[in-house]
C-alpha cells in the first residue's frame, strides 16, 4: 500500500529549514517559526515575525513559494484591531517576498503569538548549507547585531524611539536582497543569525565544516544604542545562555570585557546572513549588496579553538 | 526579478487544507493545526493531535508527504518526559501515515500545545472538495460523534475509563483507511468533521454545493457514554456556539430535545469523514470500509432549509 519511498528519497532538518527531496527531483524547503511580541507596535511585530520565518528559506538559497499563518491571540482580552494589524504586517512582508499566505491556524491563548510556516524550493545544485566553510574563506555578516538586547530594553521601557526605530527597521528587513545578491557568488556556507547569536551560529558552521574561525569584535556592527544598553546591564536570558555555551567552544580575547563577550553572543531575531566565502568573492559581494554587509573575520584550518574572538 | 507567477498559478484556502498548484502541475496540500491537551495521557494527546492534523489531507483525497512539529511546553513547570511522550505519540501517528517529521518549532509557554504542519499532494483530477454534493447523494459519516462532550467531561473529571478509552480510540484513528477506501469511488463532496460539528460542516457542504440536506438523528452514531454526559449538562462552549450558528441555517425537528440538538452539533476533534456520494456508491463504500461508516441522511435540491435534522 505504501509508496512513500518513491515520493521522498531523502530529507534532513540539520540546517535552518527542513529539506525534502520529492521523487521528481524537486527540493522543497519548509520552516515554521512563531513567537510572542518583541516590540510594542503590532504591525511591526507582524512584519518582524514574517521576515524571521522567511529568513530560513533565504539562508539556504531558496525561493519562498507560499506560507501559512500561525496565530495565537487572547480574543477576550485584546482588541481585534491588534490582531488585524499583526496579520497585516505578516501579509505585507509575504507580499514583499512575492508569496501568498494560503491558510493557517488560529487559537485563543493567554498572550499573542504570530509566525509563518513557509514553504520554498531550491535546486539541488544550489542549496546552501552551514557545513561547507573552507580555510581561507572570509566571513561576512549582512545585518548589525543587538536585537535581543533592544527587545529586552523595550520590555523594560529603557529603549528610546530612535533605538527602537533602528532595530525595527533591521528586523523587518527581509534577507531576500542579500540572498538574491549572493546567488551570483558561490558561498561555501551560509546561515542566518537568530537565537543562538553570532558566535553560536559560527560555532555551528565551524563544527559542521570541520574548520576554525576568527572574528574581530571591533569589526562587528551594532545597532544604535545597543552598546550603551548592554553597559547598563540590559541583557536577555537567551544571550547569557548563549555566552555560557559559547565559552565551551570559543576563545574570547582577554582584552574583551564581559559586556563585549555578551554583545557578540546576543540572541537575534530576524538577524542577517552569516556567509563564508572566498576573500575575493567577499569583497565583490559587499560591493554588490552594499555597505551594510561587513567582513568580520575569516576561516582557518581546524585548531584548538573552534572560534576565536579578537578585540 | 519576480517569477512567482510562473511558480504558483493558483491557490485556495476554502477547504480543509490550503491547495497550491505549482508550475509543474503538482498540487500540494498544506495544513497546520495544534491545540492544548484534551486528554490526560500525553502519549494519546500526541497521537490525537497528529491524527487531527493529518485528517485535513485525507479529507481532500491527498497523500501526506512530510510534517513539521509545532510544540509549546512549560519547560520549567512540567517534566520533560511529558513532552517526550507527546512527541512520541505524534511520531508514531506520522509513522503510521508513512511520513517523516522533518523539523518543527518549539516555544516555552504557559501550557502545552502540540500539532503538526502537514504537507501532502494530490492529482488535480482527484482532489475532493466540500462543494460538489449532488441532489440524490447519500451522506455517510465514518466515525461516531461526541469527542467534544467527552473532552469536557475529562476536564470536569466526569468521564469513566471506558468512556475515555473509546473516545481516545476514535480520535487516534487516522482517516487514512477511510480516505484510501474512498478512492475506489467517486465522492461528490468530502470534509472532515472537526470544530464546527456535524451540522456545521454539513451546512458548509450544502452552501458551497447549492443543495439542501436531511439527516436523521436516530441514525447518528455516538461514542459510548456521550448521551448520558450530555444529559448531565456536560456541553463544551464550542458545541453551544455551533448550535447557535446552526439554528440560523438548519431546521431541527420539534421532537428533538435541546440536548439532542446539542449532540448533533458537538465540536469534534479528529472526527471522521463526512461524505456525499451516490446512494449505490454509499452502500458499496460502507461494505468496503466497514460498519463504522454510517449512512446518516441524503442530499436534495436547494430549499428553504439548508439542513434539516429529523428525529
Amino acid at each position: 500500500m505504501e509508496s512513500n519511498k518513491s515520493i521522498i528519497s531523502d530529507y534532513t532538518s540539520a540546517d535552518d529549514a527542513a529539506v525534502v527531496r520529492l521523487n521528481d527531483g524537486k527540493i522543497l524547503l519548509q520552516t515554521v517559526d512563531f513567537f510572542t511580541p518583541i516590540v510594542d507596535d503590532p504591525y511591526a511585530f507582524g512584519q518582524i515575525s514574517a521576515a524571521n520565518s522567511l529568513s530560513d528559506i533565504y539562508a539556504m538559497g531558496g525561493k519562498p513559494l507560499f506560507a501559512l499563518n500561525i496565530v495565537a491571540f487572547p480574543i477576550q482580552k485584546l482588541a481585534n484591531t491588534i490582531l488585524t494589524e499583526i496579520m497585516q504586517g505578516g501579509a505585507d512582508k509575504a507580499a514583499e517576498a512575492g508569496i501568498p499566505i494560503v491558510g493557517g491556524h488560529s487559537i485563543d491563548d493567554h498572550e499573542p503569538k504570530y509566525g509563518l510556516v513557509v514553504t520554498g524550493e531550491v535546486s539541488e545544485s544550489s542549496v546552501w548549507t552551514n557545513s561547507g566553510a573552507i580555510p581561507g574563506d572570509s566571513l561576512v555578516l549582512t545585518k548589525p547585531l543587538g536585537t535581543g538586547i533592544i527587545s529586552t530594553a523595550i520590555k523594560k521601557e529603557k529603549a528610546n524611539d530612535l533605538v527602537i526605530e533602528s532595530a525595527v527597521k533591521s528586523m523587518t528587513m527581509l534577507n531576500k536582497k542579500a540572498s538574491e545578491a549572493l546567488k551570483e557568488f558561490e558561498p561555501n556556507a551560509v546561515t542566518d543569525v537568530t537565537g543562538f547569536g553570532l558566535v553560536g551560529h559560527l560555532i555551528e558552521i565551524c563544527k559542521n565544516s570541520q574548520v576554525s574561525a576568527t572574528i574581530n569584535f571591533s569589526q562587528i556592527n551594532f545597532l544604535p544604542g545597543v552598546i550603551d544598553l548592554a553597559n547598563e546591564g540590559i541583557i536577555p536570558g537567551g544571550t547569557k545562555r548563549n555566552l555560557d555555551y559559547a565559552e565551551k567552544f570559543a576563545h574570547f580575547s582577554e582584552s574583551l570585557s564581559p559586556t563585549q563577550k555578551l554583545l557578540a553572543c546576543d540572541a537575534q531575531t530576524s538577524g542577517g546572513l552569516l556567509i563564508s566565502l572566498p576573500e575575493t568573492e567577499a569583497n565583490r559581494f559587499i560591493s554588490v549588496f552594499g555597505e551594510q554587509a561587513i567582513r568580520i573575520g575569516n576561516v582557518a584550518e581546524q585548531n584548538n579553538y573552534v572560534v576565536s574572538i579578537n578585540p
